[in-house]
């Protein structure tokens, strides 16, 4: 029974006290694992079909104070399945559909950890969340573009996160042996929301109906069985012997459908080489400048050398082909940042290096749709990019001479909340230079859609048709300050005389600012137009639960989520607002 | 200048304390006003145009403790508003365009009263908030659906929500004074959200880039003169001496496109007959039980008797005609509960009547699209039941014998988050009734959509066309329990012997929950599918805006909405979450 995996989750001898003071030491988290590493996942490839098998250590949580019981997880146990996902796509493209299953007895996923998110301070709960949910968007990601169908093959008990995780499958089996059944306990036990995508899956995905959604979420031992296929909750009930061979059935079939090669070759993904200084982090083609004082974290990336990309290139080179290295260490400076560095509230892109080597790499991409790797670095720099318009940092770009804003990279320009463009050069440093310039590039059309399915540009310019053929008009054509002005592409062109102060300014600005309100401010600004199950998830989903989490009647002393395992019942302030 | 603005209406003078208490003694708040009795508003009718003029009465706070300085709003303001915008809807069929404007000099508003904000709890602040973005959409509504088009005649500075009053109008004329400015001042001054809406009109609206609306909200002295409109933040910027001019030329060319009838004779809306009893409220369709105990309200609606509806029939009875009698008080009671009845968290709802009667009166809306006032009666139902899609309370339909869930009134039962019909009739009450039946009509078939522009049946029935076509076939046909259950129209089926058992039982249940996770919930399920401009307030800003009033940077001691005016600065917790 669910509710009583859920309520075993939770150890009475942990003190919410001592867990929280333990949560407080998490910090640096590394999202850097492999396989060799994993302590609660289990990749296994039989064919065109890999299993991914979660049995959690109970000792093995990312911080202390809880124990991970019942495959619940917390941020280590996901940062594994993200690599999980990642290494699937890119070192294995002879893997056609994936399961993902339990690996305990009678269990698949319990959820999240609740003495974790109990004695977790906001910012943690609220990243971690984050975090989950983009995994889950990279799930289904790699069913939609990558030909690698997941399934989710619930073997047990599926509850809150547990079944969450199962809603970003593209088919969910549930075992049918009279107890395992799918369940959102959140509501009734915990007093938060399945925020990991569940309310939004369920009715936007999966169709389920409203009011049976609703009368789900209420029962914390769930449904099971032929109930759970007829309201749409699983897509089939299956008996216990037969399980395995059905699963394996329906992953057979998912992967009969997948245009991925048959043969292949993977690359590997070796450990990103990353070197860590007080205020610096700095990778081969990305690096971080730290300001503790400004609140402020520079971030650079360089473009390719002249390489001569080709598609042959891209296969020798594997992760180290630019375009590939470059948004693998920007995913992780991402990531780290997120998690790490929390009062460093604006970012600072700028940019370096040739602006036609990055539009020739991107050619590369473009230029070989049906080739597997070209698609998945593809896909995997729109996931990277995704990441930075659900981020909740400023984002200020700094277009200067020497950058390489084109293409790929201007999508970073395009990402941030507003950008500085210098009209000419500075005079003093290299009066010689060549002014600042930007270049739209096939690869901002489309390629890299936004959550809201829209580009950029499209998001930018929305639903003005005639802007956006002007900015198509002058693909690959370098776009100096006063043109990238009036196209609308930047948002100021100071000249070298007002550069420094204008950016000071922002800067200073944008730190005496409330933190909270910025957030929420860039979170509406950034996704105007059309809606879908992801913006849904990170904009409203998101945001409630937020909220939830903030009130008492979640997280204070006598709250559900604090109160929760302790014996006693949440005391309510029963208003509704 | 706005920032000059927004801070004189802070009163030094007003310790937060004294104000703190006297929000708590705001309620019971009614609804109900009239023209005469308006402090705040003053309606000007000339030919096809009228003019509302804002002069808010600096000492008519709907509370005490602070002061309507420089036309800030407090609830009661936007009562008077809401007020006149149903009038010019109902009683001036004549009235083609609206301006809307200010009666202070320097200035035409200065938003949501922040003193009233920094005094108020959580829940007023949420409920203020919920009850001024239905007015500024229903002025956007008047605007597509009734011909009258709203433009917004700013003589004066528009900061904050007065600027997001002038977004909810079709036209925007600043008057070009060198001063004169529109502004969203709230995140460098408040550390919240411009929430009733500005976050999203801005951007999904006037398509304002998302860049220029970032350095928008960081200028609190605001926007003014050909930039404004520039940005799209305006759509005309028209010197003082030719505004009068200007903006009664811009209502009469939007009046000609109106297809209101130059002659048509308004009706008038009479105060509502309510009684109120300490735990009835009563009117002539509507009445209430409130169970303080049992944290409910048991909201009966009453059908039409046999009065032979018809065109001529809803022109002579005007407000005293059933769908509309029956409509204003329903509204009235929405209202009512939710702002004063806060602990009463989940509302029953039944209906008794003849269903054939209900269809009847339906058919005279449908059958008569020409009609000014048939099409006013059918959208102000429409906006009727869109305040139960966002009323923060669990809602449970209850289908009996001798109910009347037919077309305009079974929106009801597919608006409620679950609903539970009896399968037959009550043995021992009256063996003899006839079963309950509920009945689909043409209005559940896109008449009365939601806010995400689907009607309830095709949210509920998400992209399954097979399921709504079911339904329609059906249309005008009584339909018991088994086939309701089969056709998905209601949750459960419960016989005489299981009835009041089942339903107790969801009762207490819905009142053991945490109040706040059900709101979460109920907020996210009810929206499946698109998503609008008005979805993406009330889901995405709205979630956002409750998290921030929650957050000590803003509503703590020293946060930015409690220290504002006080001459001491916000002191702010930096963690970006």
């Amino acid at each position: 029974m669910t509710m009583v995996n859920v309520q075993a989750q939770a150890d009475e001898e942990d003190a919410p006290e001592a867990a929280e003071q333990a949560a407080a030491e998490a910090v640096p988290v590394s999202f850097q694992t492999a396989p060799e590493q994993y302590r609660h996942w289990r990749i296994d490839i039989d064919g065109p079909v890999a299993t991914l098998t979660m049995a959690v250590q109970e000792d093995g949580g990312l911080v202390s104070g809880y124990a991970l019981k019942l495959n619940s997880y917390d941020l280590g146990v996901d940062i594994e399945l993200y690599d999980a996902v990642q290494r699937l796509r890119f070192e294995h493209p002879e893997v056609r559909a994936v399961v993902i299953t339990g690996g305990l007895d009678k269990v698949f996923c319990a959820g999240a950890n609740i003495r974790m998110l109990a004695s977790s301070s906001h910012s943690w709960k609220v990243n971690f969340c984050k975090f989950t949910n983009e995994t889950r968007n990279g799930i289904e990601d790699a069913t939609a573009n990558s030909g690698q169908t997941y399934l989710a093959a619930v073997n047990g008990t599926a509850s809150g996160g547990g079944y969450e995780l199962a809603l970003a499958c593209e088919q969910i089996l549930l075992v049918d042996d009279g107890s395992s059944a799918v369940s959102l306990p959140e509501l009734p036990l915990l007093g938060v929301l399945p925020g990991t995508g569940g309310l939004t899956r369920i009715v936007d995905k999966r169709r389920v109906r409203r009011d049976l959604a609703d009368v789900f979420a209420t029962l914390p031992e769930g449904v099971r069985g032929d109930t759970a296929a007829r309201w749409r909750l699983i897509d089939e009930s299956v008996p216990r012997n037969s399980f395995a061979h059905r699963v394996r059935e329906c992953a057979e079939a998912a992967a009969a459908t997948s245009s991925r090669p048959i043969d292949g070759a993977g690359i590997d993904l070796p450990p990103l080489q990353r070197q860590d200084a007080a205020d610096e982090i700095r990778y081969q083609y990305v690096r971080a400048v730290l300001d503790r004082d400004e609140g402020t974290v520079a971030i650079t990336v360089t473009g390719p050398g002249d390489t001569s990309p080709s598609i042959e290139g891209l296969h020798e080179q594997g992760a180290a082909y630019w375009t590939l290295a470059m948004t693998r260490e920007l995913d992780d400076l991402i990531l780290h940042l997120r998690t790490n560095e929390l009062e460093l509230g604006t970012w600072l892109l700028r940019t370096e290096g040739d602006a036609e080597q990055v539009l020739a790499h991107d050619r590369v991409l473009i230029d070989n749709p049906g080739d597997w790797l070209a698609n998945e670095v593809l896909h995997y720099l729109k996931r990277t990019l995704k990441r930075l318009d659900v981020t909740s940092r400023s984002m200020i770009a700094l277009i200067e001479p020497g950058s390489c804003f084109a293409g790929s990279l201007l999508e970073l320009a395009l990402a941030a909340d507003r950008s500085y463009m210098l009209a000419g050069v500075f005079e003093d440093e290299d009066a010689a230079a060549s002014p600042a310039a930007l270049t739209a590039g096939e690869l901002n059309l489309g390629a890299l859609p936004m959550g809201n399915g829209l580009s950029r540009l499209g998001t930018r310019f929305l639903d003005d048709d005639a802007a956006v053929q002007q900015v198509r008009d002058r693909v690959g054509k370098p776009i100096q300050a006063d043109d990238a002005l009036d196209l609308g592409l930047v948002t100021f062109g100071p000249d070298d005389l007002d550069w420094e102060d204008e950016v000071r300014l922002a800067v200073e600005e944008r730190a005496s600012f409330s933190p909270d309100a910025l957030t929420g401010l860039e979170a509406n600004y950034r996704f105007a137009g059309p809606e879908t199950i992801e913006t849904k998830i990170f904009g409203r989903l998101t945001a409630w639960q937020n909220w939830i989490f903030n009130r008492p009647n979640a997280s204070g002393t006598d709250g559900a989520l604090r109160r929760f395992g302790t014996g006693q019942r949440a005391t309510f302030d029963r208003k509704r607002v």
